[in-house]
């Protein structure tokens, strides 16, 4: 089970830390920068060639002592077909370094849209009865609002191809109240979508007890973590929100198990940023910030 | 206004149909296929030169009768990043047609991602103050799940780029029900996010009273339908579900005004896959369909 393998990989660095790659123009260190633009112009090429170079200096730094990474879809996208390049050749060099890769694309659609969505991320895209892998994550977050239609053939490929999903439940912004929230009999939305997909799950179940369908439950909520993890201890958790949007260690306590198992937390900007807030060459303060990190996390736990 | 460019595009064609440009390896001719796959083999770059002849032959033969194509970035996705490419000049040719671009990629997320996201579709990315367009399309499918944090950046981008949105709202799947449906206070969830998308785009308002903010309402629902048209005449709907999904023109009637105007119905298969029921060569099929579904939609007006 594509859970399993995460557990371990967590286990094996006493670590549930999630490295997000994540970039933003204004996350790259200036000399980064700077020698694309002198290479390429102001373009999205540029910034291609920037955004490969930060993340990949990322994974090679911080491999060692980090389980995982999520890519951010969007940062890619919003850098055109190249972005997806850079996207899809991250994947690869974080999974070359055995790291577990979630995308964090957060797709959602029915019938067949969905199933190329899947093939895109987790699956293979046939032709000719040849299977051809595309991005070929370990785990893809997902958007539940389309109902099982949607989540049919993503759940397919976690069977096929030992992939796992994250379906977005309570989400970390503020918003998040005005639609996941919403009271439907007696309990808010969310509470609804978690128990669809445990139920979805069932047949996932790997040998922690946990599911390879988990949920996307915010940091910054630490009370709807309380619940989402006292009523579903088959459900893994996502946990966004740590360090950059206010959510700290003690909220998420919570999240995990009595094994301290249970969750995984993103950092995106707390680690990839942390040179802005030093003097350090960029490598070093992402290496202290992630260290810094893992240790917030193992004392709340 | 966007929206209003929308509109008089379909009143010049006399047309409310959008060409679905949603491609997946059955629905290509087999002549198309064979030649791309005798060239580049069992290969996703097969699929994207077979894929990017058939956009292109659709559009072509089209664009003087249909005012608007929808391209779901599922299908070109699931081709990774030369894929993508496909789509960018799937979006470009359509547009050097005159014709209306929909991305439909039912995006939704966060903050900085969010932004990210409404770059990549409808706004720039930013490098060095130069703005940079990406996919560029006209309107982007938005998922609502993440509230109002999600909508922002796309509702800026609309007012600076002059762009729209359609947000999902109650699509044409069987398992909408299982969270679109669910009650709220004396509502369905749709009627609550049709509700917000209505507010949230108040100063979209354009010149025949409808909104650059619009919904996505399928028409496999008439009775929602009906029921969103004569609560909220300021939404304008993008209508799925014709044809292939079940829909019928007297189905989805009640989604325009008394003017005939105030939605667009997407058909993919029924246009692009028409060779499959007909001798005919594949254009010629499709333009055979796409004529008759003119004719039928103006009937039931």
């Amino acid at each position: 089970m594509s859970v399993d393998r995460l557990i371990d990989a967590i286990d094996a660095k006493k670590n549930p830390t999630v490295l997000g790659l994540d970039p933003q123009p204004e996350h790259i260190p200036p000399d980064i920068l700077e020698k694309y633009i002198a290479e390429r112009g102001n373009t999205l090429s540029a910034l291609c060639g920037a955004y490969e170079a930060y993340i990949t200096a990322l994974i090679d730094t911080l491999y060692d002592i980090i389980p995982a990474v999520k890519l951010q879809s969007a940062c890619y996208e919003a850098l055109g077909p190249e972005g997806m390049d850079v996207f899809l050749r991250g994947i690869q060099a974080a999974r070359a370094r055995g790291l577990y890769v979630i995308a964090d694309a957060k797709r959602g659609d029915i019938g067949s849209t969905s199933r190329a969505y899947s093939a895109a991320f987790l699956g293979r895209t046939e032709l000719n009865g040849t299977p051809l892998p595309v991005f070929d994550a370990d785990a893809l977050t997902v958007n539940p609002y389309l109902g099982s239609d949607n989540l049919a053939p993503f759940l397919k490929d976690c069977e096929t191809y030992d992939k796992m999903i994250f379906v977005l439940c309570k989400t970390s912004n503020p918003s998040a109240v005005e639609v996941q929230e919403q009271t439907v009999g007696d309990r808010p939305l969310y509470r609804v979508i978690a128990r669809q997909i445990s139920d979805a799950g069932r047949h996932l179940a790997g040998r922690y007890g946990y599911l390879s369908t988990g949920i996307v439950a915010g940091a910054t909520q630490p009370e709807s973590i309380r619940q989402l993890r006292s009523l579903h201890p088959e459900l893994f958790f996502l946990v966004p929100g740590y360090g950059a949007q206010g959510g700290t260690a003690a909220d998420l306590a919570a999240a995990f198990d009595k094994n301290g198992r249970g969750a995984i937390v993103n950092n995106s900007r707390g680690i990839g940023c942390a040179w802005q807030k030093t003097g350090k060459p960029f490598v070093d303060a992402a290496r202290d910030a992630a260290i810094a990190m893992r240790n917030d996390l193992r004392e709340a736990l």
